[in-house]
């Protein structure tokens, strides 16, 4: 294995069924099930769930991962989604090299301490060396940043606002996580310059509130909105603000997205300046924003199941399987033309609808394949349907059976898809709040902690406390830190104390473990 | 600079007066020409038209550049169509790593011979030296093959047809040209397997038509269907058909885009096998097949004039530019509202339509800026247009003047940008057209070259004729080498012999210099 080095225990499924065994013919009718549980053993649960329902292949370099058809639908559907989103907002697309050179890289001294040991280095180019090491982009603050500085000068020049899909790579040595921590990973990074603080600040919302979007109305996944504390922010910015999920089986926050405002701290290293309007330089506002694949890994957390993935109606590419159930006896080919004609009915009303006519594999084996692919509703057609003019539907998120008339199909389908969409945030939110924790003190907060609690705490938000807070809370599960400061502060009373420091308390913040 | 080794004259633009001056206002009336004349003096005019009209910006690395928001569209435009165009072809998209390890890389010899020398590696991250040096993806056959094995078994898992979009590496070292030859560049690699030999030549030719597609309806860039000879085909490859384009100014032909049948070539290295219906096992017939941003830059340099870029209308992100020409006793509102009129009723016609209301420039100097970044045609509202209820239309190609009623505006509108579309391309196949020549003899031959001629010419196919033609004709100018032999051949007599060879002749085969 290349690149393994210094490598921590990256969990590979044990049996992976689909991939697994090289040139034997797929097993028919056993096999398909997952051998890990999600409440008995969450992270083999997890990396079998992603390979055996068909989104991850592993790689045979550490920390890189395939994203399989399966998986990149989901993100083109929410690129979709967000590309049209910030095009309404005058952000414009760019592409800027992958290669960053040192000298620029190591400009933002925070910044670059914050990225550095994690940065890979190309050296040699066929058998050559270069004369300089260059960088492969971990983020592209330091690669952008020197061109806004030529390109802008006068106050017309701003705002500057662009965005670009790429890749990027950190070569981090903790626990690799398909979609969750992987060496190279897809996202977008909006990089935008303003002539004023407020309209940076306006804009850092607007981008919070698509990712809170991009989780809560596609992912069907709750988030909180906040704010992240100095020792978490992003490394050389000003204020870092996040969308933090929670994965109750694990028991950890998670990142969803982060939406920065950089202050006028690149501006000034990379002197990004104007004239405004009364003739005097001034130095531009920036923003830093990213949501990347991860997305996808915190959706499979949240959802997914002992049968497999579950996919929100909203980003899944197959909205509904039909499948044909024929007996011996019965009429074959009129099945098979109501599975057709369903399938086309659903396609044209916009529905993603697929059929699965393959005849080497019995219905019960494809009822157990879309379960794991985590298709959300399961048309079935059998003599008893073709006689009734009806079809069953079979819901992926709580297995209930629906007779539904063939003349009402197309309503019927898509208010159940927006029940399940409903169904799987209002079950999702319902098992993260089961996990909030409100704590006062250290002793209630240690106690919530040992029982994987998000908790949310009164803080003096210093960052010496927090520092506190890691060091005492240190073992093998990992350390606690701060999640966020929620947006939405609930009310604090007079004289409330922080839970760690005894101090006065400044605000409500959410602490836990964090992946 | 960094990774400036060995570099050979990377032509910077010399005048760059949209970026050059750091901090200095903005000229208002004078310098937005170009310094250099595309007949003049091509590379410098070439260089110094993709970053004054906005598209490109050079990077402090040699060999990379910034694709920005002007140039990022159009391949965007060019994106849209072809997704959408593979998804019919049940082409399903993923995504694999950047990095390769080199076991996986050089197994299939040819192959690495061919990219061995542009391969950039990785050996460090952080301060850490890597236990094996990792390669960057030059493409992504070796990435990807391994796992076609894995997931390839019986028949019923062919065809498996993938494509990802993504940035590859190849660390050149000869002339860097923007879009056309870069370090890093963006493209989609289409890599698909299939049961039998036949599938796979249809795809490819299925493929190829599309790329012709994007060069002759979107680009307006006449190409010619071709094969490629032995010498030139993809390295490791069974055969390459390939869209060739030509440039009249550099008298050079370039590549446009290729779509290879891999054969059982690397589904042999890869032990890509399946089991057939009979039960035998059987070898998979691979194809794979890339255009690039490359697109970009041959269209720059196709339609390109002295006053800057000249966009078809199909890939311009604006296709109509309208200005207002306002006078100091004029009605400046009134204007200024039929300006918004236009654009509202052109945008809701569905075409690209953007006005310029700046009040800092002269409507002289937006003239001057739109037609250097190729805006399709221009539209000026005066008092005099408001008074007749009409707008002055002008298109970037010809320069030619029209006033159009507001009431037909649409209509007329997207006669024009149809007619400018095909304008384009038929002005572009006169220039290509005459610059082709038919030889049949290596005097003919070596006469044409000099005159920087597409030449047609029966050939012997063998591969030692034609490392001898490229022998005899090395210079400074750089060798002939076969361009490809066209699918449509005309007529051969009989008793045709080779040009260069004097064997009896198989096939007519383009030739020229080449980028």
């Amino acid at each position: 294995m290349a690149g393994g080095d210094n490598k921590k225990s990256e969990k590979k499924p044990k049996a992976n069924v689909s991939g697994g065994g090289k040139k034997k013919e797929v097993k028919k009718e056993t096999g398909l099930g997952l051998s890990f549980k999600k409440d008995e053993n969450f992270g083999e649960w997890y990396s079998e769930v992603v390979v055996n329902g068909e989104m991850i292949e592993y790689y045979d370099i550490s920390g890189c991962y395939i994203i399989r058809p399966w998986a990149m639908s989901i993100w083109e559907i929410m690129q979709t989604f967000f590309d049209a989103e910030i095009k309404k907002m005058k952000i414009k697309n760019c592409y800027f090299p992958l290669f960053v050179s040192p000298g620029v890289l190591e400009k933002e001294k925070d910044h670059i301490e914050g990225f550095a040991p994690e940065v890979a280095w190309v050296t040699k180019s066929g058998q050559s060396d270069l004369e300089v090491p260059i960088a492969i982009r971990p983020t592209s603050e330091t690669v952008m940043y020197p061109y806004y500085s030529k390109w802008i000068r006068g106050h017309r020049d701003l705002p500057l606002k662009l965005n670009q899909w790429c890749n990027v790579v950190r070569w981090e040595f903790s626990n690799p996580t398909p979609f969750i921590r992987s060496r190279e990973f897809l996202w977008q990074e909006g990089h935008t310059a303003f002539a004023t603080k407020s309209e940076a600040d306006t804009e850092v919302l607007d981008i919070l509130e698509l990712y809170r979007r991009i989780y809560e109305e596609f992912m069907a996944v709750p988030v909180i909105k906040g704010k992240k504390s100095e020792l978490e922010k992003f490394a050389g910015g000003l204020y870092t603000t996040t969308v933090e999920a929670f994965v109750p089986n694990s028991g950890r926050g998670i990142q969803g997205a982060t939406s920065h405002c950089l202050g006028q701290n690149f501006s000034n290293m990379f002197d990004i300046t104007f004239e405004n309007e009364k003739g005097e330089k001034a130095k531009a506002w920036q923003n830093s924003w990213a949501y990347t694949t991860r997305t996808i890994g915190v959706m499979v957390m949240v959802h997914g199941d002992d049968k497999g993935l579950v996919l929100p109606p909203k980003v899944a590419s197959v909205q509904v399987i039909v499948i044909p159930v024929p007996y011996k006896d019965a009429d074959t080919q009129g099945i098979f033309d109501a599975c057709n004609a369903t399938v086309e009915t659903l396609s044209e009303a916009g529905i993603r609808a697929e059929a699965d006519f393959r005849d080497n594999y019995s219905p019960g084996w494809k009822y157990s394949h879309f379960e794991m692919k985590g298709v959300p509703l399961r048309i079935e057609i059998g003599p008893k349907d073709l006689a009734n003019n009806q079809v069953r539907a079979v819901r992926r998120d709580s297995g209930a059976k629906i007779d539904l008339p063939r003349a009402s199909l197309v309503e019927q389908v898509k208010e159940i898809l927006d029940k399940i969409q409903e169904s799987l945030f209002e079950a999702a939110k319902q098992r993260r709040d089961a996990c909030i924790q409100t704590v006062k003190t250290w002793d209630e907060f240690v106690e919530a902690l040992g029982q994987r609690k998000m908790i949310l705490a009164p803080w003096c938000d210093e960052v010496e406390v927090e520092k506190d807070v890691k060091a005492r809370t240190k073992g093998e599960m990992g350390a606690a830190k701060s999640l966020c400061s929620p947006m939405e502060q609930p009310e604090m009373s007079e004289g409330t104390i922080c839970f760690a420091s005894g101090k006065p308390a400044k605000k409500w913040t959410y602490w836990g473990r964090s992946y």
